[in-house]
């Protein structure tokens, strides 16, 4: 099974991203390396450990990833080029007082451990921040391996 | 015109950045990539939301991004050898309250689509934090692709 | 002298940190590059300016930087295939009014200086943070070159 139908039988999709139209690009490619944009969750608006349990920030967390995955998807066109998830920043807007980001981030991380397997092991940082763009309850960026 | 008479012609100036003097390096090499510091406005020194409004930490974010550039050019010598604006992430001081890091981070993404045309479309987050060093208002790292 | 039994003459360890274990890896590599997680000091859990002053977290910078070190070992098996510390990012949890990042992450920074030398001279962001994983004083994540 390729990685969209993979995402596909777990109930979940990739939304599209295009190039080419806001001010920053969803991802760009240098050599074998694609970086994303910083992509947060449009339905998680608010501070995590207040309008936002840790549990709903995970929901959250997760779309983020479906989101970079489709900022990645509009740069090589096809996700089974990806050779390795490298490296994810997790910024979760924090309430005062909440510190378990890493329980936040892990809804992008077992996420793609599921559909990567081995090549979905990345490093990680998870990062609690006073403010996201908009208000956003997370965002994640990525840097990931692809071939040719 | 090459990039700095671009630059010049707007009526700025890209600031000299050395190597091999301060405790952190201005920017580093690594292949064919540029990795900058994250570079702040010595003008402006504050909150965003606060001692500063969203307008005036966006030419903050610009005097940051021609902060990155003279790191750069410290180490490739040229700016014509950019082939690609690749990621940036922009991070705001923000007073309690505020979130629309994004317009503030404008300020640099603007200036490098004015001078770098395509290559200068870029990846980019923008994360508002609780402190930045000396209480700067706004600090920006970039990664840029660079040829021989 | 090697990387290692210069750590050992200053009277420092590198911790052991294992691959295939945790949700996240310590640090994966890609072409020349090794990426780190953000790496915390289990030392030292509180916000800089209040619980730890920054001479405390100066040494919990120090620990991060360390614990880089034994990430990165876990993937390449020997520090001294390390060319260059190309970037470091450093977190710090910020009590309100700190803004002295830089003193702190000069912990990690005078480290590398000491055991790398030329090596060692990085581009960094010191950034402070409303919240660190488990409430942790300071986290670190590097980028570093390797050769074969």
């Amino acid at each position: 099974m390729n990685i969209e139908a993979k995402i596909h039988a777990k109930g979940l999709n990739i939304p599209e991203r295009k190039l080419g139209v806001g001010k920053a690009e969803p991802a760009v490619r240098s050599g074998n390396l694609v970086y994303t944009s910083g992509h947060t969750s449009g339905n998680h608006l608010g501070k995590v450990g207040k309008e936002f349990t840790k549990e709903q920030a995970f929901d959250g967390a997760r779309d983020c990833a479906l989101s970079c995955l489709g900022a990645i998807k509009a740069v090589i066109g096809d996700l089974d080029k990806i050779t390795r998830i490298v490296k994810i920043i997790g910024f979760v807007n924090c309430a005062e007082g909440f510190s378990d980001t890493s329980s936040v981030i892990h809804g992008c991380t077992d996420l793609l451990h599921e559909i990567f397997g081995e090549k979905g092991r990345h490093a990680r940082s998870a990062i609690g921040v006073y403010q996201l763009p908009a208000n956003s309850a997370v965002e994640i960026e990525m840097i990931v391996e692809v071939k040719d």
